[in-house]
């Protein structure tokens, strides 16, 4: 599971300087994992190959259709056909149509607050916490996931985000969907029962609300990225109780949001 | 609806080699809009403010809703309040019950073929078509997509796309969201007439399959990207009959499908 594997060599032809040649190069995969829930199709989701059972257990936990791994009585992954047949305890198979309300709402966003989807879709409560780190700590962090990202200096084709505490990556995933990136760790954070709420997240990509509202699902205080957030992610994190952290990169970086948890600031 | 207005002012505490700043920056904004088809709530995006109209013009044609800007009899868009009541003239709300279906498939992929939603979804068709450009071209229009980019360089938080031919920009958007930047080209080309068989596609962000579909939609030949494109884009773009050119940057490029379109290929 810690080999990713998800590229695939493609015919391409290359023109730099005016100078055409033929040859070929590494291309990160995109497949489209179908999941049955009791029997019924839920979902078909594009992803990076590599910890589709965590990816599915992150995103059914994420989507309440679950709560626990323990939820589940038995899951079929079959990479090869890209079917994952996930069998819950209760054997509902309404869920579906919450679920297909739910999942436009964690698609597309819903209503017109700061919490345009908070209080119908998940339990959001202020993060209160006092986990702190200081600015070399992020910089590290920021390093150390840069370090990781081999698929990324090889095809420039996905996204990379890691769990980390006391200078140390507790767990790391990548994927071409940025969402997925974040269903991945917390997937296996339920199976691997990983305390969330006293670590941080290291994420290459943009923070939008959708990524924002995934980090408070996942109960973790804090969210540094490489790249921008979004005015509605700043909002919400700032009633949520996240501190926000971008552009971490170059020996620089923006706190946005709840900076009382970085030393110095 | 030029000009683009949508970033706003937040607090910021910087750190750059080791010294701490409280200054203000630019964030870009990220706003949820409400679609209302003949009364019913059909969905909530989350975009970038400005060309809202093409925005959901562009959305609903995509979605199969509408063909033409013709089927829409009554449009309001309220800005401030983040609704767009849309009236079609055959007035159906029995689509939602179809698009909710289709919705979820647009947005997470469905089935396990290289047309895993072509099929449901578009009248997918093979692009046949003579225009062909050279890669000095190509060049010129990735530096002028870098040159438009304002938004990008004062925020870092979005992506930018532009309809190309004959060495110009014939329209040019950017948003927070990947897909809304296609729907906004996609619903100005509806509303203004603009041919689009006969163009390219200038864009700032990632080619994946879902993007290439909006491609395929909308009937253009050819794709360049700054960035990579997936695997499962590349297949399809390969069936589909598109050219799909991929880090278009720095003088140099490659050509993933169909490189019968670049001179010299």
């Amino acid at each position: 599971m810690d080999v990713f594997k998800g590229t695939a060599c493609y015919p391409v032809i290359k023109i730099r300087d005016g100078e055409v040649t033929k040859t070929e190069e590494q291309v990160v995969e995109e497949i489209p994992l179908t999941i049955y829930l009791n029997g019924k199709e839920l979902v078909t989701m594009l992803a990076s190959s590599g910890e589709e059972n965590y990816l599915v257990i992150g995103f059914l936990a994420t989507e309440g259709i679950i709560a626990k791994p323990g939820d589940i009585k038995k899951m079929d992954v079959d990479i090869r056909r890209g079917i994952i047949d996930v069998e819950t305890v209760t054997g509902e198979t309404a869920a579906e149509k919450m679920f297909l309300k739910r999942y436009l709402t964690a698609c597309c966003g819903k209503g017109r607050s700061t919490f345009y989807f908070a209080n119908d879709l998940l339990t959001a409560h202020r993060i209160t916490t006092d986990i702190t780190l200081t600015p070399q700590e992020i910089i590290n962090y920021s390093e150390m996931l840069e370090a990781k990202s081999h698929t990324f200096r090889l095809t420039g084709g996905v996204h990379g985000g890691a769990l980390a505490a006391n200078g140390k990556f507790v767990c790391w995933s990548q994927d071409v969907g940025r969402h997925n990136v974040f269903d991945k760790i917390y997937g296996r954070c339920l199976v691997e029962e990983i305390t969330t709420s006293d670590k941080i997240i290291m994420f290459s990509g943009r923070i939008s609300s959708e990524i924002l509202l995934k980090v408070s699902k996942m109960n973790i205080p804090i969210i540094i990225s490489r790249a921008a957030p979004s005015s509605l992610a700043i909002d919400m994190a700032e009633e949520l109780g996240i501190t926000v952290i971008g552009f971490a990169r170059d020996n620089r970086m923006n706190i946005y949001s709840h900076p009382e948890r970085v030393i110095g600031c």
